[in-house]
């Protein structure tokens, strides 16, 4: 279940990272400048979350707020955000919520900052040049690429329960899960992106749109490139475990609904989530020692992200504590750190039509920019 | 390169037909009255050809003819005939000659008798909701089905020159051939289409896209079926053979361009390949005998479907000519049935403007159409 709730999808970037401490401010990559520098070629940032439900503490901590961030970072940087419906489809959905689920997607993004002034925000199922560019790109990736995706073996072996590999059967998946790293290299490249956000686990994604970029260019040959090659931009992000079990990552999924926190969660709702976490039976102070106390450590993580700290001061600050302090002061900086989103998203979230209305720009604004691509495309393959 | 060159591909037939002998003047389908019936329903029927060259007579009298007659038979069908260029792209194409090519077969279509008026005549590659119907289809079709289509064995096969199935690998292969069937069920379902006209060879993709049509109406309920099943329509045609290698379809890709007759051949043209086609060393006259006498058959066959009669009445016809003889006759009335579709295809094709004009207006004819049936499909999936 991994993948349908929790894969930040087209932004390669799922909400969880390896990373399990820092929370830089600022988002760099191996070949591009430090954004603050003036000569620095402005990016297209490229980024896209699934529409499957309110997102939880871990997906805000991990992923949501970076985007945030990148938005204001430099005012010359082209940043493009998209609730990504078509790449919820390829795991099953209950329509009736799927509608509800592309609605708070989009309000969750502006509640939480996204600036529909600053960004294009837009819903990727309204821009059918997405699935065109998907099917041309389909026409120059082999298969064996496809296969070769973890997020395929994941399923692959998701799906027999198997031991081993050479056990599993495929023919039962369907092929939207083989192809979406297509439908995701088209994402990305119908806006031409120069910089992608991607967790660690995201990387193979993000080197298959660039070989798809790189055989585009080198198949269909024109007067410049067609394609820039996009680039990870490494966000630096929290791991935030479940409440319930620290040994696994806070997850949609899980079937105790009081092993995650949601953004609209009351502070009624967080207080009681964070009172029932696991934490260990060490009862004299507090230290971060993510292997021996994983409960305890998770609160530290959730607290330090949540006022923005790094997590070794956090711990030090809160030695002397015992469990109950650490979680009364936990759910304090939670219920800090999501009222404002929680009521920005319910005002949002009741005005359809301020919705509609974003969304509407949003495509619009997509589609233009999209729509300078396809011409130049669809000349290089010969398809005007 | 057969696939290729000569796949006439939503249609779901291609330039060949198991038939060997007749060609009946009407299309039925097992479960359809016959169209003369005033009391049946209006069908709707979808075709599509790829964008490959100019086609030859097999390519003709084995599919093309047909279509003018489908189109002429009951004014109550709707008729819908696609030049499908993003299947075209599943195999390297030169993108200069695919922009040629795209108008070359518009201006084909419309010289032997596709009437715009009657029937809607666009370019697939015009309306983008094709590849957005085939995304979401392809979330509903197991990997499995089109991993047992024959086409895509063949290829494999192909990629290889393997003997047998188990040497091969398909790893090379691009995804747009693993999953173009997906593509072809999105071109017939995007019109609802009831009826596709379908050569043996096609057979299998047609159950596909009934098996596509009927998950998806399993699975996304509304008040009534989504999809229709779409029926194969029995188009009789000739299996027309090369005119050098008799024991071969006539084909665009062999190496010998006197092996077959385009559509464009000037009179001398023709007279001179059918001078020089292969038949047999038995100069005591003309018999029709397909298994001993293949290259005398194969011209029989020809001046029967040229002159619309059944080739043993025309064999008897001529059971006192040499093949001098016959080959002049042949010659003649290939001429006679090329000869206005020639005039009318140099016209054509010389008026950009008015293939412009088609070609605009017939997408917009398929994309009101197709925006109809994309309004439910979002609404069914959720995507709305």
């Amino acid at each position: 279940m991994f993948l349908r709730v929790n894969r930040v999808c087209c932004a390669l970037q799922r909400f969880k990272s390896s990373s399990t401490g820092h929370l830089s401010k600022n988002f760099t990559s191996a070949s591009h400048a430090a954004p603050n520098d003036v000569t620095v070629k402005p990016r297209t940032i490229f980024s896209g979350i699934q529409p499957t439900g309110i997102p939880h503490l871990g997906n805000y901590l991990g992923a949501l707020s970076n985007w945030v961030k990148i938005q204001n970072e430099n005012p010359q940087d082209r940043v493009i955000f998209s609730v990504v419906g078509w790449h919820a489809l390829t795991l099953p959905q209950n329509p009736k919520e799927l509608v509800a689920s592309r609605r708070d997607m989009l309000a969750v993004l502006l509640a939480i900052g996204i600036d529909p002034k600053r960004s294009i925000l837009f819903h990727q199922d309204a821009n059918a040049m997405h699935t065109e560019l998907a099917w041309i790109l389909s026409c120059i990736t082999p298969t064996g690429k496809l296969r070769r995706m973890t997020s395929w073996k994941a399923r692959l072996a998701e799906s027999r329960n198997a031991n081993d590999e050479s056990e599993v059967d495929e023919s039962m998946l369907n092929a939207g899960l083989l192809t979406y790293p297509v439908l995701q290299a088209a994402d990305i490249l119908l806006y031409r992106a120069t910089h992608v956000p991607v967790g660690e686990d995201q990387r193979q994604h993000l080197e298959l749109s660039r070989d798809i970029a790189d055989t585009f260019n080198r198949t269909f040959k024109g007067s410049s490139r067609m394609f820039p090659l996009p680039t990870a931009l490494i966000t630096p992000s929290k791991r935030i475990l479940s409440l319930k079990d620290p040994s696994a990552k806070m997850s949609k999924s899980a079937a105790d609904p009081a092993s995650r926190i949601l953004l609209t969660d009351s502070a009624a709702q967080i207080a009681a989530k964070v009172r029932a976490a696991v934490t260990d039976s060490i009862t004299t102070g507090v230290t971060y020692d993510p292997s021996a106390r994983p409960g305890t450590s998770n609160l530290l993580t959730i607290l330090a992200a949540c006022v923005d700290e790094d997590v070794h001061d956090v711990a030090a600050r809160c030695a002397g504590m015992n469990h109950g302090e650490l979680k009364a002061e936990v759910a304090s900086a939670v219920e800090a750190l999501v009222t404002g989103p929680r009521a920005e998203f319910e005002r949002i979230r009741g005005d359809v039509g301020y919705l509609d209305q974003v969304a509407q720009e949003g495509a619009a604004a997509a589609y233009e920019l999209s729509a300078q691509t396809m011409v130049q495309v669809r000349a290089r393959v010969g398809l005007n």
